[in-house]
């Protein structure tokens, strides 16, 4: 019984994802899809990158399809990329599954041109249903990755960069990466970059916006600041993210993805 | 392993889908519900129509189970609907299942009123819970529909009739059916209107709406546009569709469903 | 096959649900999980408990999973606990599991300490990923409850007290507690609560907000009212509504959860 993953930016209110469950379904009946989240914002690749790569160790080993792609119908390769640990990440060739196969390591990666294992009919503007699901079903089925299509050098897979801090003596730069539902703010910045700036739990720091500041603790968890009080703590993911216990830092500070913030030793 | 595909308006944010599949689970615990959307516009029976039909074709052939059913407890039937192909649609007979019955040709139909085969309370406003969710179930595991009921005309049910284009010798008025989560606008049209007012693609057309007008090119993808440029294309669906390339389409002309505009040779 | 169904404030946008469902698999490949709703509100416990109780006996009898967990990572105890008719309830010691639990009867309960049914490395923010999920899949691989720490009182478990009405000679006072998908604002009342002030069908009623006043037909579903008539029904858990035929209650009114309303005979 063999698990297919499913991350997209689809989002829950078109047919887009049960439609490619319906698809598999109809090629590999016994496979189990297993959906990671539909909710990446729509067309931002890096963002799925991020969470493909981050909830890859909690998901069972099997085939990793994801689709956040915006240059459909375009000449971005459709790809297969096989890790070491058995593992088949399936989707577009635009760095998405990059994060996730580089964090685990590539075996082999290949281009999925075979017409045999995609729907007769393919459209220009959904490759999800008409080769990405299909190409996930097939292998969950059985078929080898390198039936897909040529093999490719992985080397010349497009990859995303993630934005790094700017980390200076007392402070850093850091940009907002995924804003959760709870309205946490995580940010590109990791217990290291908290420590190279000699942060530590209980330490204030101030978070300067373009107009406002703010300031907040270096907490572990919600329950060690009082409610409203805004935290800065390392998420389960493992990124340092803005929090407020019981309520939205998002809200609080108007934030967005991509923004850019400065953390000052308060 | 029988599957039951699900169709609602109900949304994710209650349990109304939940508790289906836990009625469903408790009756058929081997049958595989996949869900095809909980995402119709609430009560839009027209569009759980079109989406029901369109994506009927990458479905599972299986028990086939919508719910959009605005007049839930008033005297409105409870069908179920056997196709030619082997599927079993179950619903409300307001539209809602025939686009998709038709499109595949009916074989018998029967209304829903054997008291074994529904939840032994039947509240008057959760009849997806009550009534259709147990019936998929009992189809799920073998039971006939023509034990559900008694036979009824297929002619005598309901049918929704899709709004069609006005066609001009170099204008068309057309009606917005769906908008999806990318904010793409599907059009009551098709490739035959688009070729009926002699558009090709690359041509530039004028979408005219009561206040506003814009400019399109019609194509095959959003790659065959400049970023932030309208096109017309024919989606994988097969209906025109206005849409920018990495934009909402929807947002920049503010257009809802069930809205006319004019497409005008430019 | 043991089914776990899942519970949680956790939306569909993140990958939490996603996350936890891969844990599960990893776990217990076997079983299957049942998503009861994740869109209860934000770290509504309250609202998590009431759905949680009103759906059960809707849902097939396994492990009962599920997780509104505002005091992550304080001192709140990880639960497990044992009903009578052999489910088991699985989360946070906050009252979510209780009404649920007692409306069928504790037969024992236990906090989940052992280390040996929980992830490796467990997060302070993340506990449905690091201790629940993990558990609830230990529990459907056949683990018993009892291994997964010490037995704890049930009197000890924290529980949720349900706002109850008010109830005058001919009007009585109200708090909403639910607002679904399609409007319907669900009040602390019960049938007998209409009793108790003399309402039947066909019964016209004043609701008093705040600042406005509405009136209401006491019915039973919405086909006994005229479109956009405001009724006053029993909904399909059997709590009074404020509903409208093919209209919003909550979006004519503008309550929002936790509002205080009054009902009076008119």
């Amino acid at each position: 019984m063999p698990f297919i993953t499913f991350l997209t930016d689809f989002g829950v209110q078109d047919d887009f994802v049960g439609t490619c469950h319906g698809v598999i379904a109809r090629i590999a009946p016994e496979a189990r899809v297993l959906d990671l989240t539909h909710g990446i914002a729509a067309q931002d690749v890096l963002q799925g990158a991020l969470v493909l790569r981050n909830s890859l160790p909690y998901v069972p080993v099997g085939v990793q399809l994801a689709v956040v792609d915006p240059d459909v119908g375009g000449n971005r390769r459709a790809i297969a990329v096989a890790a070491v640990d058995g593992r088949v990440f399936v989707g577009p060739d635009n760095g998405l599954l990059l994060l996730a196969a580089d964090s685990v390591g590539i075996a082999s990666a290949y281009e999925i041109t075979n017409l045999a294992y995609r729907l007769e009919e393919v459209s220009r503007t959904f490759h999800a249903r008409d080769i990405f699901a299909p190409a996930a079903a097939h292998l969950a089925n059985g078929v080898a990755a390198s039936e897909l299509g040529p093999e490719i050098d992985p080397a010349t897979l497009i990859r995303v960069s993630v934005p790094e801090p700017d980390i200076g003596m007392s402070q850093l730069s850091a940009t907002v990466l995924v804003i959760d539902r709870f309205g946490n703010v995580a940010l590109n910045m990791r217990r290291e970059h908290l420590d190279a700036i000699g942060l530590a739990n209980g330490d204030r720091v101030e978070v300067r916006l373009t107009l406002d500041r703010y300031y907040a603790i270096v907490a572990e968890t919600f329950a060690d600041a009082a409610p409203g009080e805004l935290i800065l703590y390392e998420d389960s993911y493992g990124l340092a993210t803005l929090a407020i216990s019981r309520g939205s830092a998002a809200r609080l500070t108007g934030v967005a993805v991509g923004d850019e913030l400065r953390i000052v030793q308060a």
